[in-house]
This record gives C-alpha cells, structure tokens and sequence, in this order.
C-alpha cells in the first residue's frame, strides 16, 4: 500500500496527547497551487464546487474538450467526503463506505483500478458489542446477537406493505415511481413511524433502533422523513444484512481523496480545467450570453454555462440573478436536517478492532466500532452523535467533553491510551452546514424535482437531489454525470438521444 | 413509447404464416452509410467489432478527441445482443436482461436518460407453471412453487462452504481473489457438481434444476465449469430471488439496440468516428508504429492503436503478427461451450403472458415464459433450448421442427394462433460461434488472466474476460470501458493514476 501524505489542509482537527488539539490535518486532497484560473477568459463550463459532483462533472467536461473552470470554497477537493493521512492512514472525515450496488462509484473505482486489495472491510462481523448507559449495568452481546437485535427492529419499522417496503418502492433507483407510496411515507416523519410500531419493539430492540436511526438520519425523529429511510433500505436490497453491507462495510485503503485526485487529475491532464480554490462565491448572475461568478473577494470568473453543486444547506447564501426558483429557494432555506457527528480515535488497544458500542441515550457520541488498524498498529474506532438537544456534541469546543464521550463508549480503557483524535466539524462548517443528505418531511414531495430543474444556463448538481443512492457518494457522482452530459449536449446544440428515441 | 423501425439487417429470421420462413429481421442496430472509413487515414485507434465492447470503447475514445475507426463483420451494431424491431415491438435476439445491480450498463442507461417505464417487467411473478414430458402427465405449479423448488435446488447447488457461496467468492466482481477455492471449484464440471448433490434432490428439483441449468451453460454439464455458476450467483447476492430479479426480470422498452445507438450516436456526434460495416477481418500486423488490419475482402485499415474485440470463439480464425499468445489462442481454439438456443414466438393466447413452461429432456425447446405482450394484443414468449446431443435445435434448418418445439411447450395451444416465430442462430453464426460465455473446467484459472492481456499495440477486450459480469450485457461495457482508459492513458503517454497511488 502507498503511503500517500499530502499538504495540511485548514479542514479538520486533530489531537494529540502531545500537541493537544490543532486544526487542520494534511490530506492529498489539497491541490496546488490554489488558483490557475486566467483573468478575462470565458470559460466553456464553470463548476462551484469541487465535491464528487464537481470534479466528476469537471473530469466528464474536460475529457470531451469543453474549457472548464473550477472554483472551490475549500483549499481541497471531495466536499463533504474527504480523507485525512496521517502517517500514511486515511481517517475519513466525511462519506466512507462503498459497496459494489452503487453503480456510479463501482464504475469510478474500477475505471482506475482502485478496487481489489484497495477495498478494505470496516467493521468487522465478529466480535463483542457493549451497551452502555450511565444508570444501568454494561450490556454485553455478540455482534452476531447485535445483528439480530437490530435486524428485528429494522424490519418492523420498515415494513410499512407486509412486503418490506418492496411495493412501496419497487425501483430503488426510481424511487418516486410510486407517487401514491411517496405522498404517504413522505408525509410521515420517523417519529409518526416510530408511534405505529412502538407496542411491537422489545426493549432492546427499541433502544438500539433509536440509537442507531438517530446517527442515521441525524436528527431528532421528527425532523427526519420516514420516507428517506424506506429508500435507503429499497436501495440495500430491502434486507439488513444488505443495508449493513451497502451502507457500513467496504472502505478504501487510498482514502475517498485518492479516488477524487484520480478524477481530479485525469481532468487536469486533458489541459481543459482551470480552477480557483479557496474561492468561496458570493453571486451567480446568468446574463444570458455569459454567466458571472463573483466570489467574496469580489473577484469575477465568466462561463457559457454554470455548474453549481453548492449542497442544500448552503445554496440560498448565495445571491442569484435571476433568482432562484422559489421552491429551490425554500428548499434551501429549510434546509436538510442531518446535524450528525463523526469524530475518530486511535487507541492503544487492538482488542477493539472487533468491537461495536452504543451509549444511548447519553452519551455524546452515541454509536462505535473498530473501523481499522494503523500502522502503529493501534486501533483505529470511528464513532457517531446524535445531534439530540442537550447531546449535540461541538467536538473541538472542548476536547476534554469529546474525550470524556470516547470515554463513554470505551469504559475500560485507560485514557493514556487515546493516541489521537480526528474530526471535522459538518454543523460548524459554512460550506456544509451539516452532513449527509436526509430530508425533512414532506420536502421529497414538494422540493425534489424542482431541486433538480435548471434555470436559464445554470445546472444544478448534487448528491443532495440524486435520484439513487441520495445523500451518498455515489448519488454525488450519479448528478454529477447527469448534468456535465446535460451541459454537453446543449453546447454541442445535439440531442440528448437519437431521434427513434425521442418520445420515450 | 417510440416505435422505432430499422433497416432490414441481414441477421436473424423471422417465420409467420403468410410469409414462411425468411432470413433477415429489421433492427435500428443497422447503420447506414456501411462505411465512412477514408482510405489512407491513420487513425488513432481502429476498434475490431462494434458490440458493446466495442461501441463503449468507440464512445469513450471519440468523446476524448481520439480519431477511431469502427470496423465490424456484420451491418448492425450489437454484436451477440441486438433487438429486431418488428412492427415497433422489439424481440431481443440475444442479451436481454438487465439491473441495478449491473453496475456499468446501469450507469450507460442512467447516462442516456433510458430508465423509468423504459424498463419493462419481462417474466410475471403471478402465473402458472406446467412440466411437459412426453412420457408422463403434465404437472402444474404455480410461479411461486416454481420459485421454491428451484430455489431450493440451486441452493444445495451453490452451498459448498456452508455459506452459499460467500466463503469460496467473497468478492463477486473479484472472482479471482480467493485463488484456493477457484483451483477447487474451476477443476470441477457442473456434472461433478450435480453428482456430490444428486441424493440430496428430490425427482422434480432434479428434473428442474437439469432443464434450467442445461439452458444456463448451454451445453452438456461435463463441458461446463462449476466456477462460473458459483461466480453468477455471487453476483446475484447469493440468493435465488436475486439471481432471477438480476438475470432475468427487466429489458428495455426500446431494445437493446435503442440503448446501443444512443452510445453509438454520441461517439458518431463527436465527429471523431469513421466505421466500416459488412467488413470481417482476416488479419492484423502490429508492425509497432502502426497496427494494419486486413478485411477479408483485402481492404488495409491502419491505426496507432487497436483494440479487438472478438468473441473468444472466433478469435483464433483471425490471423495476428505477432502470433496470439499461446494461452490466448489455445483459449479461442478450445472455446466456451455454450451454444443455447434462444426462440422468440407471438402467440394470440394473451393469457400466456402469465405462464412458465418445462419441456426437459425430451424438448428441443427446453425452457420458456411469458416475455411481453406484442402491439397487436398477443403475448410474446421466449424459449430457451439446450445444445445436448440430439436435441439440440438449428431452428432454421427446419421449421416445422421449430413449430412441434414451441408446441412442446405450449400444448393447449392451436398452431394456428402461432402468429410469428423469430430467433438468431447463434451457434452457426460464424461471427459469435456461440451464445454468452461459459468457460469450460479449468479455464478460468487457466486462460482468464491471458486473455486479458495486452500485446504490442493490440488491445483485447471482451464481455467474455470481462471481471464481473462476464458472460453479460454489463460484462461487455465494463472491458470496453478498461481497453478505451488504458489505450487512451497509452496514446497520452500519462500515467493512469496519480504518482502517490503508484505503490496500490
């Protein structure tokens, strides 16, 4: 395995035992230098955001001969995905896993021969899961009793059809083809659903569902669609053994930024793309012959067409003429409603490869387990927190809190052996404004096709609207591809498809 | 739905009272003008065969500004997979289905906007199920008790580690990785296979399992390797529903061939394209600075880089300078074994649609079901046969004999509501001299890394070595997708990846 290092980026934080806690952490996301962008030029394409959306529409662009420019807020590539390497391990600060049912992502990963041994197992399936609650006794079971605990919860919740949501959303990758089964779920928040099937959860199984489903869609239950939740599970193949697989398992040994700087650099070498990092932008103003970007410095980019992939949260701070549509506008303003956390941990106890821990209701963070082993061959756990009122942890206000929730969820171990901490802060970051994708109630129904719609010469690309695996990386890569092709075709002038074609 | 008409493409048959027996179907597969090549162009890269392989490759080539020249044997793109259109309804001659799970045609149909209704249920999950034999009452089952024998069947088939299949392939688009168990299970014959579980049937499993397995390899079990069953079961997540959903549920409302002229279309558009159709190939002379293509009708073609793909069975008809490597000619010479017979029949019995029918051992026509419902109300089924001695169906040969065939399997039915008969003999067809691929035993370990292998300035990329899908319609992008990267990454002169991922 390469050990890759990269330049130190301003994202993320990190601490030490013997530097206490630093931002910034180096990642080969970083790309130098910061700008190549030309004064005066009209680009073909300008692409706001280099996430898996911009640099996948930026390496499509660029590879068929389109001048394209790219204009990043951050000082890296990968958005809300991105990996740190730290003594050559990749700690990854946002989107981590991949699976082989995500065709968008699968495709990339083989494109640059990133799959085989890159492809490495996350939790692992055997081992011991502690549950932890500071006003009861330690509950021990065996992943394999964890699986079955969860699995039972999971399928009552989801099987809304006495089919396990199959009928509700019979084609995952489609999944408003049910109109009536749409209207129905998406109205219903996780705490509706959670009402109807309470009487039928034991106690376990209700206090791990709920702590897993609160790191899942990062909110509390009534924020949260019930709907967004049923696709995922039609998307894992509508059983738990899958969902886990899908959604938990495989990661890489490159880090989510070795694949992005694979994309990223095929771009570069076409001699196509120019790019401006950070640039974060203040305004967009279509003139019909010519789209203006203007960043906050007042510094002004020019394209034929615009990619904007600014993610849901963060799309309304920026100034549009001619304005948004107004349902994209209020989408926006609404927002999203995933506040997760994500901090890592190495710790000096190998044991703990095999572990998972739940400290729920309490804790700060909330869900763990062993995601690796570095290469001082300690343990490397990951864990998530809810974003629950009175839990939400701000894990670099205070590390000694942040220690103290590791704490939580790894009782029996010595403090001395915590050799680091790593994290980026989603809820604090501007440029976010929160994690993955998970939509609110009713905002399927009411926002999503507006979300994809363009408006004059400007497209709209992200894994926040995808159609598939939404709020994944693969759902990032999925727009991105749509609307690079989009934009293609309209400055070649030709159809999308052949004329036979063009009443499907 | 569009209704697409075609040319008159000199494959394939078609049979209707009124007119008999008649070669040639239309398909939109066939591309007119047969040739744009200009004599005495060098191109960048000629592409021998313009099936998927080829016109993914051609695609991704041209789109990149690469001057490329298509050169295929027969007047339609396609190659073993191509739908005739017939009064706008299209039978598919060849590969069929398709799914999610399928990660690069997935992406090729998502790119061409070619998903929502455009993807058709083909076989119903409701209906009736009837076991011919000649010699012995019919049996009746429902779909749903089809399913359970089958399943239960194929399930003591792939369980040979206890853990159906997951243990010996862990990683189904990475067959190769667990090197032990493909030593195991590519020595072993399906016939081997069959033996070690034979008790373990009962007589319909058996009978079922034979006849559905007989019409999966295509061939007599002895010549079939175990390994490449074991392999499409991983793929299809190691359960029956899957492996049925993912093989054979979903097509296109527009034809495999809609879905190929979009790719073709689009690297037509690019201006980078000449093709020469109705051209076989008698030679190639890789003379280093450029690689010479010779037709059979003497016609020289000269390009930088060649990428060939011709199907395993008939690449050793073609004569290379250099010489194939060993491996690579000795694969092509031994061959693939399946040679299955496929028959489209339209039927006015629309209550067909919803039926499943077993002819075995004594049909020429093994295996069919209810495939769609044609524009003039009548139902369309598709039959499958086996390539056993003495059954094995050559069904222009004799018409009648195709007739009493679907008879076989249709008994309740009057000959007189046969309304039209369709197929393409793939096993006479000198350009595919076979039907998808199934290695015989030992040739996955033996040949698939050499067949793989680049020599000189000569590609070779095939859905028949593909690593996932092999033997598939997604198996065929996926090695057209790798061949046009690596020439492209070649002609470049750039690295395919970036320097700190050069260790992976």
């Amino acid at each position: 395995m390469s050990k890759p290092s990269g330049s130190l980026s301003r994202d993320g934080w990190q601490w030490t035992p013997q530097t206490g806690l630093k931002a910034g952490v180096p990642t080969v996301g970083v790309i130098q230098p910061p700008s190549t962008a030309v004064n005066g030029t009209v680009y073909d394409v300008a692409i706001i955001g280099a996430g898996y959306t911009g640099i996948t529409a930026a390496r499509d662009l660029t590879t068929a001969g389109h001048k394209t420019l790219l204009i990043e807020a951050r000082d890296r590539i990968g958005g809300r995905s991105w990996s740190s390497n730290i003594e050559g391990y990749p700690y990854e600060m946002g989107g981590t896993w991949v699976h082989w049912a995500q065709p968008f992502i699968w495709r990339e990963l083989f494109r640059y021969n990133l799959l085989g041994t890159n492809l490495e197992v996350s939790p692992t399936e055997q081992g011991t899961c502690a549950i932890l609650n500071k006003d009861k006794p330690t509950v021990t079971m065996s992943r394999q009793e964890e699986d079955e605990v969860v699995e039972s919860a999971m399928k009552k919740m989801v099987n809304v059809d006495g089919k396990y949501g199959r009928e509700a959303i019979p084609y995952p990758h489609d999944a408003l083809r049910n109109r009536a089964a749409v209207a129905i779920y998406d109205k219903m928040s996780m705490a509706d659903r959670f009402k109807q099937i309470e009487h039928d959860l034991t106690p376990t199984e209700k206090l791990m569902l709920e702590a897993f489903m609160s790191i899942t869609c990062g909110a509390k239950w009534e924020e949260a669609s019930f709907f967004e939740i049923l696709r995922w599970w039609a998307l894992a193949n509508y059983t738990y053994t899958d969902f886990m697989e899908r959604g938990l398992r495989f990661k890489l040994a490159c880090g989510q930024s070795g694949l992005q700087r694979c994309i990223f650099d095929e771009a570069k070498a076409t001699g196509n793309l120019a790019h401006s990092f950070s640039t974060p932008v203040a305004s967009v103003n279509d003139k019909g012959s010519v789209v203006e970007v203007t960043g906050r410095d007042g510094h002004v980019f020019r394209a034929k067409r615009l990619i904007c992939t600014i993610p849901l949260n963060v799309l309304h701070t920026v100034h549009f003429t001619p304005a948004l549509l107004p349902l994209k506008k209020q989408a926006s303003l609404e927002g999203h409603c995933n506040q997760v956390v994500k901090v890592h941990i190495e710790v000096d106890r190998p044991e703990h490869r095999e572990l998972g821990a739940y400290n729920y209701p309490n804790g700060k963070l909330t869900y763990a387990f062993g995601d690796g082993t570095t290469p001082a061959g300690n343990t490397h756990l990951v864990a998530f927190g809810s974003s629950l009122p009175g839990v939400h942890l701000q894990p670099e206000e205070n590390i000694n809190e942040t220690i103290e929730a590791w704490k939580g969820l790894l009782p029996n171990t010595d403090t001395k052996d915590f050799k680091r901490i790593v994290f980026h802060n989603w809820h604090k970051d501007e440029f976010a404004k929160g994690a993955w994708e998970w939509l609110k109630p009713n905002q399927v129904s009411k926002y999503l096709d507006a979300l994809r719609e363009k408006q004059g010469n400007v497209w709209f690309g992200s894994a926040d609207w995808a159609m598939g695996w939404r709020g994944f990386l693969d759902g990032g890569i999925e727009d991105g591809q749509r609307v690079a092709k989009e934009v293609a075709d309209d400055l070649s002038g030709k159809a999308p498809r052949p004329a036979f074609l063009s009443k499907l």
